[in-house]
C-alpha cells in the first residue's frame, strides 16, 4: 500500500482514507471502470438511429476499447488464467449490463422489422456476447497482430446475414 | 500413484511401466480422450450428405458429448479456472482440429452453394468454435438447468440464417 501512495503522490495515510487493503483498490477500481466502459457503451448506442446501427456501434465501440486500453487487456489476461473471488460479482454484472443493452437492440430490431421475431432473444444476446469476447480472445493469443476494431463489420454481418445463401432449401437433419 | 494403482486394480509397479507421474496420467488420458472425441465428430460429420447436415452434426455431437461425460464438465471447469501447462498444448490442437473440421465443411458448403462465397472463412470458424463453447459455459453456469443438446438446432438456424429479415435495405454506419 505504501508503494501505492508513493506511486499516487499522496501520504499513507490518504490511502487508507479511500481504500482499505489492496484488495479494495482492485474492486473499486473495477466498478469505476465498468461504470466508465458502459456509459460508453450507451452513448455509442443512442448515437445510431436502426437496431443494426446501434449494434454495429456497440461492436465497434466494445473491440476499440479493448484495443485502445493496454491495461485492460493485461487484467482481463490475468483473470482468464485465475478465477478471482473479489471481481466475480462485478464481472457477471457487467455481462448482465451488456446483455440488457444488446436485449433491447434486439427488441428495437423486431419492432422495426429489420431481424427476425422468430429468434431466441436469449440465446441470440448471450451468442453475441460470446463472440465478441472469443474475437477478443483470438486477438490476445494471436499476439495482437492484427486490427481488433476491423472485426467489427465481419462480426456484424456474420450476425446479421449468418453464413447461408438466402433462398437455399432448408437441409433437414440427416 | 500408489492411490491410482489400488483404484485401478493393478501393482504399483504395473502403473509405473506406462506413466512415468501423474501428471504424465493426465497427459496421456487427454490424447486418448482427444483422440475419441474427435473420431466421434468425424463419424458424425460423414454421416450427412450436405454441408449444412454436417455442421449440424458436428454441433448437437459437441454438445451432447458434453452433457453426456460428466467428467469432461469437471475437468473442463477446473481448466477454464486455472490455466494448466501441461494440456495447453493439448487444448491448442485440439482447437485446431475443430477448426479443421469446421473450414472443410464451410468450404464444401460454399462449393455447393447452400454458404455465402463472400463470407471471412477464417473468422467465421472461430466464430462457430467461440458460439458453441459459449453456449456450454453458460449451460455449465446455469448448473445445467436446461438440455443442452436442444441448444444446437437453434446455433445451427443462427449460423445459416443470422438475426436479419432478409430484404431490408442496408443499414450504413451512422
Amino acid at each position: 500500500m505504501s508503494q501505492i501512495a508513493r506511486e499516487a503522490g499522496v501520504a499513507d495515510g490518504t490511502i487508507y482514507l479511500y481504500f482499505k487493503n489492496k484488495d479494495d483498490i482492485l474492486v473499486q477500481f473495477f466498478q469505476y471502470k465498468t461504470k466508465q466502459v458502459f456509459n460508453g457503451f450507451r452513448e455509442e448506442v443512442k448515437k445510431a438511429d436502426t437496431a443494426v446501427g446501434k449494434l454495429r456501434n456497440l461492436v465497434y465501440r466494445h473491440l476499440t476499447e479493448f484495443q485502445s486500453d493496454r491495461n485492460m487487456a493485461v487484467v482481463y489476461q490475468s483473470f482468464a488464467h485465475h478465477r478471482n473471488a473479489l471481481v466475480e460479482g462485478n464481472i457477471r454484472e457487467m455481462s448482465k449490463m451488456y446483455l440488457d443493452i444488446v436485449s433491447e437492440i434486439l427488441e428495437l430490431g423486431q419492432q422495426e422489422g429489420s431481424m427476425r421475431k422468430d429468434m431466441y432473444v436469449g440465446l441470440v444476446k448471450r451468442f453475441i456476447l460470446g463472440a465478441v469476447e472469443s474475437t477478443i480472445n483470438n486477438w490476445l493469443l494471436s499476439r495482437k497482430e492484427y486490427d481488433l476494431a476491423s472485426m467489427a463489420e465481419p462480426l456484424i454481418d456474420l450476425f446479421i446475414r449468418g453464413i447461408g445463401v438466402p433462398g437455399t432449401p432448408p437441409q433437414n437433419k440427416v
